[in-house]
């Protein structure tokens, strides 16, 4: 009597976790300087030191019962207000601190706002390519059907024609992941309105509110271009957001939800927002954690890192040869299978401890992820490495 | 296209939560040291300062990327060998620590059992009553049948015969709680080894494994009287724990679930566990807490303040005419309604200020829960109004 649904989510592994996996094994055997993992999203960069500081002033000073105690099922009041009035002085936005709903971290903040809106096994979720894999369990596990649009493997927008072809009359949701994982790439502005009028014409259509899910872990790692706070294009916007990247926090399982005021039926939406926390397990978010980035909204981790990352991989790899995006944000490269199969180059790069990752899981063949959030000098080491493998790959 | 069933979760309020809130509107009203609030199961005792010196420790001395990063989707490997070289030396229990699965709490320990056990809408669980009003919805959100156990009020043990008129063919597991919360009884061995008899030969009989799921967060909040190992009297027991209460960190959500040596098609059920977890989007446990819990899993809060509290308790209750159980363990007090109806009776309460919960939730009506992790300050304070309670109702 055991689900074999779930038996097959947790006995297969993720090609990713299988490369880091590998990783750790070949370590062993050829040393660990001598294989280049680029194949996990988890940041490098320490959190910022005040958060280190505000951890140990909360646990020295304050009332440990409160501290670890549980907080309402929304989250912690006070914390609340300090997310809210950090997003209304950054974006204009207009979001009541009895909007926010926090999360233990990006996953369950999508888990629960799947949860929230699917009320049949016909209802559908639209996901973009390049998408995060995860996005599939987690619209199949909240009992909805994922829909997948295309990628626009030019600009790594979305393409609003391919979006229409994916629309039914079941639409519930599309998720927007921007700054993407694993493209790297910022929809912009002028691609976000033309989205928002479709949305906006089909909900007419189909006579209900086809909501977008605005999934931003990665909002404040740009490189000079700003993410647009797409509520303000679209006003059916539901904001998923989590600490992992921006603090560097991606162990603590800390993050929110937030619905802006003017979305619709936002009463019933937050209280089953509400519901599907509590359904699905969710007590409250982690309560020391959440008395934590309260004392944060402001900060991030040194970014200047990964942007020195980017650049350096950015420009050594399209000199070699290679061809990508220069992306906007996030921590990734997406670049293009030299001989376009992307398993096949990925199978090769193992072969000489380089590890990155294939584009087919995230709805992309063809391309391959690089995660640079990693070691300046691992970059710098692996070069020779990248350099030969597209080199070889043009010889035959 | 907003779920009508997640709505309704998140829109109505437990009858404990709907006190809790009473009381801190009351408290305004007549002052703070007027309310008797024994409605939550909120730790007052703090955890213990080895605790937080372990976390100022790892805060000041651990590499922070480490700290906070992802750990493994079962959990941190040092903290899962911790546990079970503690359990395996307490209990001369067999657990792996590659059978440890860390998790985000007890909610989230059964929410992702249930979740791995259940294949179909057909598929069973069953609570005995008294039960944690929560057990039902998890269930439900896992999509199974919720049965209950009608309660043994002499001793709030298990009744096999009515047990065994609740196993059915599409039974998959039954929720054992012990110490109990409301009654505060734990399961004697005596009735633990005719329950195992019973669910051995329904195993048989129906071709299937009966799980037991022993949910044990009070497992060390005990007065005297040991809890029984479960696994030690039958083999096919899960084990869902959670560190809320023993170390007084409710709000932080962290716990586990282990599966004993000797379970049932052990490998598939891990499996299954891991796919629930990630099918429900928990990622993997609060990094730091799991270090933290990983240097205390021999000790625990001070609970001679929770014994204190209760022997007032109970030999002040007795001697004002009302009737209880002595509890053996947890932190509440299972009262017989003076006059036989607890909702009307907490109401009469509820007027004077004194905030207890009506059994019915609990699948029990006539009692009352008194929840005495509270100040024994307080509990003086609330005497004189348990004793005119009882009294006026003996006028009616």
């Amino acid at each position: 009597m055991i689900s074999d649904k779930m038996y097959e989510l947790g006995s297969v592994r993720s090609s990713i976790r299988e490369l880091f996996e590998y990783g750790k094994e070949a370590a062993k055997r050829v040393g660990k300087e001598n294989v280049y993992d680029f194949s996990l999203g988890n940041p490098v960069t320490p959190p910022p030191s005040e958060l280190t500081e505000a951890m140990i002033d909360i646990l020295k000073n304050d009332e440990p019962c409160s501290v670890h105690g549980y907080t309402s099922a929304q989250g912690d009041f006070e914390t609340r207000r300090a997310i809210s009035e950090n997003l209304n002085k950054r974006y204009c936005a207009k979001i009541s601190p009895d909007r926010i709903y926090m999360t233990c971290g990006a996953a369950a903040s999508l888990s629960i706002t799947f949860r929230a809106l699917v009320s049949s096994d016909k209802d559908e979720i639209i996901a973009v390519a390049p998408f995060f894999p995860e996005y599939k369990v987690f619209v199949e596990g909240a009992g909805a059907k994922f829909r997948v649009v295309p990628p626009d493997t030019e600009k790594f927008g979305i393409n609003v024609k391919e979006l229409e072809k994916q629309l039914t009359e079941n639409t519930v949701a599309l998720i927007i992941n921007s700054p993407n994982n694993p493209s790297g790439a910022i929809v912009s502005e002028e691609n976000l309105v033309l989205v928002s009028e479709l949305l906006k014409r089909k909900s007419k259509e189909f006579g209900h509110t086809i909501y977008i899910i605005s999934d931003e872990p990665y909002r404040e790692i740009t490189y000079g271009k700003e993410t647009p706070y797409i509520p303000e294009i679209y006003k059916d916007t539901v904001i998923c957001y989590s600490y992992s990247k921006s603090l560097s926090l991606p162990g603590e399982r800390i993050g929110y939800i937030a619905i802006p005021d003017g979305v619709s039926e936002i009463d019933r939406l937050y209280a089953a927002i509400c519901g599907a926390g509590r359904s699905l397990g969710y007590v409250c978010a982690p309560s020391f954690m959440q008395k934590v980035v309260a004392k944060c909204t402001d900060i991030t981790s040194d970014i200047s890192l990964y942007k020195k990352n980017r650049d350096i991989l950015y420009s050594s790899l399209t000199e070699f040869g290679y061809e990508c995006v220069m992306p906007e944000g996030a921590f990734y490269l997406f670049v293009k299978a030299p001989g376009g199969d992307s398993r096949a180059f990925s199978t090769l790069a193992k072969e000489n401890n380089l590890l990155i990752v294939p584009g087919d899981d995230f709805g992309c063949p063809g391309y391959l992820r690089v995660s640079y959030c990693v070691s300046y000098d691992m970059i710098l080491r692996s070069l020779p490495t990248f350099k030969k493998l597209v080199s070889e790959q043009g010889k035959e």
